[in-house]
């Protein structure tokens, strides 16, 4: 089965890397930009066939490893 | 308008940040993970508001400067 987790910096965590996205992009010529955040993805492959059981173990995972829940979200999609 | 993009490296390029992730949750005890992938996601605010310019801008910003296409794939979704 395979799992997409998506991780975002929470709203109002400073976030460097956006801002370099967006300053490059408004000097490429790019307008109109309100606002650009960036996360991670991860994309895994999971032997388990179960939607629920696949979840709660992702979500386990994210809490463990995969997120600092202190200063990101993050959220499970089955694909 | 919200775009999200997902850049993700294409197959068959070596991932080695997904490797240690996928090292990291067997250790941890997760068991029955086959694969790890990890990629970038980018959410940009816009201010264009008609669905074909945006994902037009977008791929375009996607070329020039976010995604690497010798080894990255990336997916232009609008939310």
């Amino acid at each position: 089965m395979k799992v997409r987790v998506h991780i975002t910096l929470k709203p109002g965590v400073l976030d460097p890397q956006g801002a370099a996205v967006r300053r490059s992009l408004d000097s490429l010529g790019f307008g109109g930009i309100e606002k650009v955040r960036q996360g991670k993805v991860i994309e895994l492959d999971l032997k388990e066939t179960d939607v629920l059981k696949a979840t709660a173990q992702v979500e386990k995972m994210c809490e463990k490893l995969l997120a600092n829940t202190v200063i990101e979200n993050y959220s499970v999609e089955i694909l």
